[in-house]
């Protein structure tokens, strides 16, 4: 019994590093709570459901916020900790704890908001949106509000130094041998790293966006994006920098934003980088195509096979006007650019 | 045989994220390269044995200081990567890569310089130090230098707040069973930690000064210290940071010192907590009494255990002249004040 006991410590001994990671990350902490104490008038007296309460403190965001009852469902042992901390903060009688999968819950009535703290690495890695979905389908109200309500996740071609420029000196050394070792690796897998907002090089392009109230799960087995960024400044194309951001609902005030983009200050998200396997110089102007690839792994749906394949820029299609620097989109743009003028002449003379 | 060399890809893959680590520490990697650079004399046609060369930076260093030979030796894979490094950098025929532990290595001459980063956490921690002194008696001449030439270990009581406090408050969340359960963990074992130097409530007392050219690895078997601490402000007593500092030969320059005081700018090493199992608040001329044990464990010479006793600081004995509030203290301290008073008064006199 007493090893019985040592072996759950250390299991949940695990879990309370990360939930200390997460919990450290007040960028992350600070905007569920606005998001919440914003729209009091929704929480007062309402149903709310905590899906993957963790150590419950969005649970208590919501009673904080006036809720009358908060479901805090957390599948692990960490359910233990919510527990103690929905007691220690005088809502012991508002949060009920229980401990089970979501999908597998029964709850005595259908609740007014869904909370949950569900994102992944690059959004959707080991991410609990199918247990949101699956929540949100079975026991959110009709016209009931999802926090957070929307999603999306960005795409941007980037330098990566850390795997390339960084070994070309390092202190007056030269070590371009190791970049290649390294990246052998990381090719094979994308790297949780912070980027610098001076690496990207390109304005975000949306890769997803997620209205919560109503994505399905099927809608998540694939996404497959093909993107034309236009580099904006002289620069090496050694990545792809991925982030996202989330919204939450507010009929009063503007709505929060929890963005984890290279400008803002850092979360335990960081940036997800998808490194190439070779560098490429592009200039200001500079198309560079490619196509994304989000899979559900086969062996297990919560994990996500990502492909980019880097297509030659000349043979894909542009978008009408577009800003890169291939001759054909010079001369589209200039004509369009002169019928703009045209018309707006046009209406001057008027 | 292509299984085998997927084999010791990934094996060397670990090491060198772990390189990586080290490689971007450019605090270190200017320290020792500042310490080379300002006594170029002394490398200039030398012969240099550098101890465990990993990637072989240091030893490029060397070699760009004009050193004649460096003997490169390093036991793990990485040292391939240290031959193309040699290579890259034009030094293939100075540097001379050797895969091997020191220990066992014959070298063709006596050398004129051992340089060696061989610093663990809380300096001995995983420490090649034993490999360093081994090579020093067996290959550096008499009136050799060593790269560092001294190494000091402080220790100060402080309080840490990411095991205490934070937990009391994570935005607006009581937390405070958590602490405990994670203090349960850390009590065991270091941390290593960032520690803010406002969390340091005393000035660092020596726990150990090494002279790199005489210590002997018994003189590191035990290191054993009786530390008073006489608290330099109000603050919760919670844990005793370690962190260690070396120093470099220089005969022209001011010598360079490496130092991992939470004052200075963060390296790899961080610092190491020893986290204690409760807190205790102390006022700005508080005694803390304690005993610092760090024993090599029987089962690694490598590694060691810490051990810190709380004594009660009544019972221990103080300085003559100790800033501490105890009133046998504060009574001494006014005759001795007087004392020297009378004495400058004296000699004013005179």
């Amino acid at each position: 019994m007493e090893e019985m006991e040592t072996n759950n410590y250390f299991e949940s001994y695990e879990d309370l590093e990360i939930h200390k990671l997460m919990l450290e990350d007040s960028a992350r902490n600070l905007a569920y709570k606005d998001a919440i104490f914003n729209n009091k008038q929704e929480f007062l007296g309402k149903t709310v459901l905590d899906v993957g309460a963790g150590t419950g403190i969005l649970s208590v965001f919501c009673a904080q916020a006036g809720a009358k009852t908060v479901y805090a469902v957390e599948a692990s042992d960490t359910y233990k900790i919510a527990e103690e901390v929905a007691k220690e903060n005088k809502f012991g009688d508002v949060i009920k704890v229980i401990h089970s999968k979501v999908e597998n819950v029964t709850l005595p009535e259908k609740v007014d908001i869904i909370v949950s703290e569900w994102m992944g690495f690059y959004l959707l890695h080991e991410g609990m949106l199918d247990s949101v979905i699956a929540a949100r389908d079975k026991f959110l109200k009709v016209g009931g509000l999802m926090f957070p309500e929307s999603a999306t996740l960005f795409a941007t071609p980037c330098s990566v130094p850390s795997m390339y420029s960084f070994w070309e000196d390092v202190n007056g050394v030269s070590m371009t041998h190791v970049g290649p070792k390294l990246r052998a690796k990381t090719c094979q897998k994308p790297v949780c790293e912070r980027t610098h907002p001076d690496c990207l090089l390109s304005d975000a392009d949306n890769v997803l966006w997620l209205d919560l109230r109503e994505v399905t799960m099927e809608e998540l087995n694939k996404i497959e994006v093909r993107h034309l960024a236009v580099a904006n400044k002289k620069g090496r194309y050694e990545g792809i920098c991925l982030w996202f951001s989330c919204t939450f609902p507010s009929t009063t005030v503007e709505p929060v934003t929890l963005s984890t983009e290279p400008d803002e200050p850092l979360t335990h998200w960081k940036q997800t980088t998808i490194v190439l396997p070779s560098s490429l110089e592009v200039e200001e102007g500079s198309p560079i195509a490619y196509d994304l690839l989000l899979k559900r792994s086969d062996e297990n749906a919560r994990r996500y096979i990502i492909e980019v394949t880097m297509l030659d820029p000349s043979e894909v299609e542009h978008p009408e006007y577009c800003l890169c620097h291939l001759t054909k989109c010079i001369l589209v743009r200039a004509v369009l650019d002169k019928y703009e003028k045209g018309d707006m002449e046009c209406a001057e003379n008027k």
